[in-house]
């Protein structure tokens, strides 16, 4: 899934939630430049920034490229005969670069599809064009093997309705309905792309009786008002369609058949009838020129102004009389899904594992999403391989993990985990995950709050694409541009980075089994053909990333990244500002209950959560400055070892291993995907979403199970737990 | 000029200026209902209630509809035999309503189109439709006589150039073509209708050096954004073209060929090439399905979000490719204006004139613009007609007018106020303009501040469309829709009362000769249909006033209006709440000044400015408490007299007799249109637009000359100057 497309996601589910100036607040811009790099000493931090001057002299834009052209070659979507090709060529790759490879394949529940029809029945008779164009000119275009678009997850299903237009078809929006006297029951509901993660759509359509689900790309989104469409701009054109996986992920990701157990021969699986993933009701994509032809048949009330797209049309809501017969058949089979990790064995702690991933696997073509991120990751690959020739080894173990399946549904990267639980559990400092994330000069990024300060002394050691400027200035410049200061405010004080929703690989590392993660990205150059045919080499060379040049920038701003954890006398986190962070999430949530209800307020013990946060900062405030004593002292391996194990197992401590309130697989208790927003994150969220509900006896029972988890990461923290 | 329009315009310039806080604290909730009536005494009021509730009686739709037939019957655009004809329809109507009637003629500059061509002939070559589409089934759009989409006043020209598109074509958007690094030296640009009046389109493209302007209608203010378009909804068509003015109106209204003095036989007429209020560059408008053509030919920069209109296409900037072929050959000739007032003499203060008057002329048929308002005063006409037949006689003189000429340049009004200039000044105590307006169930409406309590109370005595609401009550809903609370503030107060700017008949009384004013309107049905041929009975009659219950309405506040200004004992200004508001204003205009140079600024007398405009809302409240007590005194007319006198001449010394700063027939000291905006106010005008423009010496000046006039109107009303 494309990274541009999360963040926009979470930006405006922040707003919403006005999570932003929370994060703002906690966020104060980085002191200057220190010549001690965050986890190393003095001394070691001279070594450090020599060995980052050479891993950023390495990526190769002309690599690179030669990379990007095999992996793109083909159409390459999960089980398909070049996606497994890719498994061999990225395993030799490690294997040529002098790592440890491993393979792990699992065989996962995967929907293909088979007919997909739809015809206007009234006012008149209009079958529509339902596959996406052949665009002339483009190579790739009408190459064998195109996946036809589709909604993975749907169920098979023939359906016949009257339209109702729902915009976003996010439940405010089903509000907006009810005030105009619009029932969805028994309807065909037509929504837009964007506003929440596209699963998101048909859930709430069918929890209000519509019995099936079409989501059309407006151009107000990703077409021609953001600017020119492809093949003479990098936007989405009329006959390009968004595919794209509508199952049940905030519920849980991964092979549906298999929660919470990797999908192995032997493995219990689900069957059909009791899995409760797949989308309730039946649900297909399709172009702008398509929708334009429902939209102009529908009656009924105008629709509320920001319900208006750029299509040129007068925006009713219906329903009808533009009536819908949808034939969906949907080939439910098991696939073939590789995940192929290589790995450097950590020369001073083997057992503390830095793992960075990104997916192979694509809708199509996938040349930003998410080949970028993927080339630029075995850019840092070869990097280090060519650094351990000179004589480095890293620290500490770092695996590269190539993921398949991530576009269906996260597949690879939550099977995975679920088969490797404890001994990732036992051993992983970080996950840093890489999805499509080369298209422009713009940084973005999300993580657990630990490593807020870690990513903008990141950052500002990176270069950009302006000589002046490092990315931390460009990125600085891009939020305040989007984030102008309200009256009176000050400006931004420095970038935000974002809070962990799901939407990519980290979600099972650090939701299901607590390891800290940071998701980044590079973007700004324009996203019209995500999850299309034209996410091709075509477009992508003409628009995105012609010289590699941002490919290389991802491969240098990813290495430093990862040559810091893996080399870092300490681990590199920071839990006091994690703790801070927590405070203000706590007061936002107290504030939305008092909102609610000052009486009910009173039974959720905000206090007990404040003062826990409280002291989970005041033990990550201590626990840096022992670091500190153990770097100035000159600590050796087994007492540094002892401080990264509880810097390590403090995250792990914020899991509740009964999970959220009905949907155990998600065990976090300060982050989790909304129920209701899929991209976007819920921070603290069993609190918080018992009193979205207006739950208010839940809310008390969730806030004793975040206290109880705080007070367990203090004294793990603290050392007091050992 | 249609009043919605208008207003529109002048909330947008005022959130820009950000004049609407400062209206909304001086205009709190008025008082819960009070038996007296403002100006009455309290047993004067019970009279004056029961005369109110028989004016409300009288209007009747049928009647109305009767004579709206009549005046939409054939184009009637000034000067057209049509248009001559009406004036004896309505002198007539008045005589048989036992008026003194008066017909005033004037021979004025008005040109007519004869060619307009306009082709593509770059990047390929197409003739632009340039005529309005006849639309099937509209019995109207076939009429012989219909006057050519064009713009009045633009020159004859032949010109090729390429296009470059500047949005609404306000200063503005300059600044951020200079940011783009384009440049319309020698260019022909496109630009959108709305955000300022039309004229200053053409005027700011002139000078930065542009050879022509084209000014279409995006889809996106009226057309098809906003609703279904004509013949199925009400809004704007793809071949619907906005007629309209583009005289340079804020340097002066009226004949370009006689500022300052009536188009009489023998007065004297400026030559063409002295004349300064013509467009100085070939103007055309069009409609959206040519300017499509335009757009979809331009590249260059993707245009800014905000200047994306609603076509189906991505906005650029260019300039070029696309290149135009422009030919205008405009018929510049005389002639014949004709404004018909009816008059009723008034049986206590004869001298004391209230004037109401709405413009015959149309651009085409004009049946929302401005025969619904004409239509709606000759409704009060005939009421207080029959009300004389049962004995009522009003204690001032009332004059209806009926104006010619408003469209091209409010060429009727300001000829009359030019001509009768020392009578009016003499005897006018208000003037009641009722442009197109009776479009819907919102009342809206800019005046004098003295005038702002009166216009609230006015409201608050007329039931609304909806049975427990009164019409102050719907337009305080709508004001508080459209100006939401920011974070924290509280909800509007009270609807606001606009300041006057210009584009209606009101501006000759008040910014020449210093006549209260009050224009007031309503709206709210959609008005996309504004200044084409298709403002016609067939799309009036269908969306706007079907049962003519909004002209009913109209009628009603009209005549409530009317009658309360006719026979006050005392004339119901309040100078207090006028002073309170010229010193917000003075507030303002010191923190712009102070912005911009807090060094500079000290040249300003604010200090002095505020202790006038103190001095002013003194004298105010002192007036009004003398007034209550003539009141209860039951004082008799010569003590009244006097007291309305005072009150009369007030507004009048508000009056620099120089002038504005380069345009000395603008002579009001507090308000002016603004010379960027048009249709938008600019208070305090000379100090304002002076500091707009970074000049303080003159800013000081103007000070001084405000100052002065406040104190000539303090004296006059605390009865000091007689």
């Amino acid at each position: 899934m494309s990274f541009m497309r999360r963040l926009f996601v979470v930006l405006v589910a922040c707003c919403a939630a006005s999570l932003a100036s929370a994060w703002v607040s906690a966020q104060s811009a980085p002191r200057p430049a220190d010549p001690r790099i965050r986890g190393f000493s003095e001394q070691a931090s001279a070594a450090e920034a020599s060995r980052e001057r050479e891993i950023k002299a390495l990526p190769s834009a002309k690599a690179a490229e030669a990379d990007f052209d095999v992996m793109t070659a083909e159409p390459h979507n999960t089980g398909s005969p070049y996606e497994i090709k890719l498994a061999d060529y990225i395993a030799d790759g490690f294997k040529q670069l002098g790592f440890d490879v491993t393979r792990y394949e699992y065989s996962v529940l995967l929907p293909w599809p088979k007919e997909r029809r739809i015809d206007i029945i009234a006012p008149d008779a209009l079958k529509l064009q339902v596959e996406e164009d052949t665009i002339p000119g483009d190579p790739w275009a009408a190459k064998p093997g195109i996946l036809p678009a589709y909604n993975a997850y749907s169920p098979s299903g023939d359906v016949t309705g009257e339209i109702v237009y729902v915009n976003y078809g996010v439940p405010a929006d089903y509000d907006t309905l009810k005030t105009l006297g619009i029932d969805v029951k028994g309807k065909i509901v037509l929504t837009r792309y964007g506003g929440s993660w596209r699963g998101i759509k048909p859930k709430v359509a069918a929890e209000h009786g519509a019995i099936a689900c079409i989501i059309y790309s407006d151009p107000r989104d990703d077409g021609y008002f953001k600017g020119d469409v492809y093949p003479d701009g990098p936007y989405r054109g009329w006959g390009m369609i968004q595919r794209g996986s509508v199952m049940d992920m905030p519920h849980y990701p991964g092979d549906p058949s298999t929660p919470d157990r990797p999908s192995k021969p032997g493995v219990e699986r689900l069957p059909m009838d009791k899995i409760e993933t797949f989308a309730a009701i039946p649900v297909q994509p399709m172009s702008y020129r398509d929708g334009l032809e429902i939209l102009k048949r529908l009656k009924g009330p105008v629709a509320p102004e920001a319900w208006r797209g750029a299509l040129p049309v007068t925006y009713h809501v219906g329903p009808g009389p533009a009536k819908v017969h949808m034939t969906l058949q949907m080939d439910y089979g098991q696939r073939r899904l590789i995940d192929v990790v290589g790995r450097i064995t950590g020369a001073e702690f083997p057992d503390e594992w830095v793992i960075v991933g990104s997916h192979r696997d694509a809708w199509v073509f996938g040349a930003a999403d998410s080949v970028s991120g993927h080339v630029s990751m075995m850019s840092v690959a070869r990097a280090m391989s060519q650094m351990m020739k000179s004589g480095w080894k890293p620290r500490r173990s770092i695996l590269f993990v190539s993921w398949d399946g991530e576009e269906p549904g996260l597949l690879g990267s939550t099977e995975f985990v679920e088969d490797l639980a404890n001994d990732l559990k036992a051993k992983t400092a970080v996950y840093i995950n890489r999805d499509s994330g080369a298209g422009g000069p713009f940084f973005d990024s999300s993580a657990v709050h630990s490593l807020t300060p870690f990513v903008h002394e990141l950052t500002q050691s990176i270069a950009s694409d302006q000589p002046s400027k490092t990315l931390y200035d460009r990125w600085l410049e891009r939020a305040r541009e989007r984030n102008p200061p309200k009256d009176g405010e000050p400006a931004l004080a420095a970038p935000v980075v974002g809070a962990l929703g799901s939407g990519s690989d980290y979600t099972a590392f650090l939701d299901h089994i607590g390891v800290a993660s940071l998701d980044m990205g590079l973007s700004g150059t324009g996203d019209g053909a995500y999850h299309s045919t034209y996410d091709d080499p075509a477009w992508f060379k003409k628009f995105i990333d012609p010289d590699f040049k941002y490919s290389v920038l991802a491969a240098q701003v990813t290495g430093v990244a990862v040559l810091r954890f893996a080399d870092a006398q300490v681990l590199p986190f920071d839990y006091e500002s994690y703790g801070k962070q927590i405070l203000e999430y706590v007061d936002e949530i107290e504030k939305e209950a008092s909102a609610k209800s000052a009486v009910d307020a009173r039974q959720v013990d905000f206090a007990g959560l404040k003062s826990a946060a409280d002291a989970f900062a005041r033990a990550g405030s201590d626990a840096m400055q022992q670091a500190d004593r153990l770097l100035a002292g000159g600590a050796g391996t087994p007492a540094l070892s002892a401080m990264n194990q509880r810097i390590m197992m403090t995250e792990r401590d914020l899991i509740e291993p009964a999970g959220l309130p009905d949907r155990p697989w998600f065990r976090h208790t300060i982050y989790a995907p909304g129920l209701y927003t899929g991209y976007g994150v819920k921070t603290i969220p069993g609190v918080r979403e018992a009193i979205d509900a207006g739950n208010f006896t839940r809310a008390a029972e969730q806030a004793k199970i975040v206290i109880r988890a705080l007070q367990r990461a203090t004294r793990t923290l603290s050392g007091a737990g050992s």
